[in-house]
């Protein structure tokens, strides 16, 4: 079978990467999929820079239109990130009958329904395994591995910097300011973190997962969203000694033709395996009606495993290119499940209030949660020995998140609480 | 599309949980492959029987032969075990262009290259997810999701009988014997438990992960087995002490076009993610040259999860049906890889001694290492309370296998040497 000829859009570093795995593992590919694979053109910003794998400058161009528009190429692979100009990349390479190959996980997050549609008016692929969990192959687990399955419950750790920065705190008992200034230092955390930080990156990636786990079309905007910025290394030692772990967890449930979405800080039981993630590793527990509990672990990003799992989507493209069934593997996203509302949305809480050191004050507080229905677990209350006041810990049963939006909202108005310290969702 | 029609071979636990999900998610499966899929005839040795769940009495036989020369049936799903008559039904039902799905791991570990030779030749699909780890799709992520990845080492937690056995050892210092025989009541261990306790039952599953990891033809013959029948609670206290758990591991390296596969009783930092693995779970760790670590956690048995492997490979046979690409998925074993000699397979080893507790004692066991070059990475010598004999504890630096026979072989012939008493693989 004659070359296929990749366009690659972007050499940063998950680029980098797929050029040196087309390169160095050709021979495997080729027995894998019957024909060479080639890269034809990379557009780069620069082409004068230095770069950290050699390609012949003829191959390099500084005009996307150069991939987008050349007969030659059969896949392009678009590693080079943004949103409104990439969207209108890939939707023209679709036209022109080229299959797409992406990690951008903003694209797919907010524009996936569009692309895919598109793709499949032209009978190409598109395949995104790069932009969830880096090198974990986790959207064809959710697709094909558990094609008969019905997912109840997806939980992840699908962002690096955060979880770098959640483990340093606990293990070194450092505040969340010192962490991520050592972050940024090392590279793991960016010059603006907001993304990361402020849970949007996991934001996008929840979505995608959502999307394939339940076979429907899961809205950015229907994903509730808090980052770490205010979580205080107290908060960490508190869970601690409970016997948890502060992760920043997306977490996707759905329950007959319902879901939600949600990503935030939550205080994860050590007994459960996704509490012993650490440091920049990702992970991907989910939950299905037959198959159980699975949880899949890797790297989330750098240059190699993000790249693996480009190159795996470029060989799933090409295989398909020999058999002539691109574009044909049926619509993911095929049900039409709806949002819950908060009302409908339960899980166990924690929470932390300072509270005056008096008698009566916890009679106040149960009452509070008995008005709105929600019960109790445990609650401790003891002195703060910085402070003339107590501190009271509790945790619920399971909830709904819009009884214990009341409840805090009816704590700031109660005048022994002196503050809501901190509130956590509470896993495993 | 009209429907698919499924024969299948057996209706114990893994059957019926077919028949269940089959039925159960029959919108969501043909929302995914376009058409019904329907359970034509179904082989019981005993059609009398009474089942878990209802199947028209039409649809059940006791003649294999139904089956296989129905003229109506497009998938054999094949959940009933055993080795040679099964292997003449899948073959004969391949030669008349049936599709076959089966958790037989004993079939495809010892039959593997033929079967899938003769469903070439016919054009068949032949898939066999749920017989390596029951729930989790991890023979799809070898193949596919690190197609483009060189793997370099999995380590699998595949028996769950022996993993429970081990974990309650280990957190209830029990005895093999005593924890053995409350598997059997609980019947998480088989009243005859050789095939688990030997590592028979992991050895050929990790025949078929080397296979599939590997990309060439791994037999049986070539992974050096042990079991687990002589660790004692002992052994599990010295490695806990030591910071290791004792799990049954397989080991499947790679390097260069040579490889070794083993299964053993092995002592795992608690730091690598497999020693946190407990109970009936299973799990597979991956390290791949690209993508680094990766770890795969799930149900390793039991009916519903493996019936989500043998449906999703049902589903996967039903698309390439649709598309008309069944058995064109490429040959998964191309390449000619060699077993490793012992002299090139290298580890970390434990040992413990039982020695006379005398002066020169450590020389004359050091020098024995020397002798083998197998240099020491810790020696810890100290009383034994329950006899007039010290106890040496040993870890050496990677050692070649080769080395190590050696060594304990002249250890036997050491006079002050009383005992070699426990030898075990170090990993993480």
């Amino acid at each position: 079978m004659k070359p296929v000829k990749v366009g690659l859009l972007g050499l940063g570093t998950v680029g980098t990467g797929v050029v040196r795995i087309l390169e160095g593992h050709q021979d495997d590919l080729q027995s894998q999929v019957g024909s060479p694979i080639v890269i034809e053109k990379v557009l780069v910003q620069n082409k004068e820079k230095a770069r950290a794998v050699q390609i012949d400058p003829e191959k390099l161009t500084d005009d996307p239109w150069d991939i987008i528009h050349n007969p030659e190429i059969d896949v392009v692979v678009e590693v080079m990130g943004g949103l409104e100009h990439t969207k209108e990349y890939i939707l023209e390479a679709l036209s022109r009958g080229k299959h797409i190959v992406t990690a951008n996980k903003d694209l797919i997050a907010l524009y996936g329904p569009e692309i895919l549609a598109k793709a499949r008016e032209n009978r190409c692929d598109v395949l995104y395994e790069a932009s969830v969990a880096g090198g974990i192959p986790i959207l064809r687990t959710l697709v094909e591995g558990f094609s008969s399955d019905r997912i109840t419950k997806i939980m992840g750790i699908v962002n690096g910097t955060t979880n770098y920065i959640l483990t340093k705190m606990s293990q070194e008992g450092a505040s969340y300011e010192e962490v991520l200034k050592e972050a940024q230092q090392l590279g793991y955390a960016e010059a603006d973190p907001t993304s990361d930080v402020e849970g949007l990156d996991a934001a996008r990636k929840m979505t995608i997962l959502a999307t394939l786990g339940f076979r429907t079309n899961v809205a950015l905007k229907d994903v509730d969203v808090k980052g770490i910025t205010a979580v205080t290394k107290e908060d960490i030692q508190y869970a601690k000694r409970l016997g948890y772990e502060i992760k920043l967890l997306g977490i996707a449930e759905r329950q007959d033709d319902q879901f939600c979405v949600s990503v935030q800080p939550t205080m994860v039981s050590r007994t459960h395996p996704i509490a012993a993630v650490n440091g920049v590793f990702n992970a991907v527990y989910v939950h299905g009606e037959a198959v159980g509990e699975t949880m899949f672990y890797g790297a989330g990003a750098g240059e190699m495993p993000t790249a693996t799992s480009v190159v795996a989507d470029i060989v799933a493209v090409v295989k398909n290119l020999r058999l002539g069934v691109n574009g044909q593997q049926g619509i993911t996203a095929y049900k039409e499940l709806k949002p819950k509302a908060d009302e409908q949305i339960a899980s166990k809480y924690f929470l932390l209030l300072h509270v005056q050191d008096r008698a009566g004050v916890l009679a106040q507080i149960t009452q509070v949660f008995a008005e709105y229905e929600v019960s109790l677990e445990s609650v401790v209350q003891q002195p703060n020995p910085h402070n003339p006041e107590a501190e009271i810990i509790i945790i619920t049963h399971d909830a709904n998140k819009a009884a214990m939006t009341k409840v805090v909202e009816a704590f700031k108005s109660l005048e022994v609480i002196r503050q809501v310290k901190s509130v956590y969702r509470v896993e495993g």
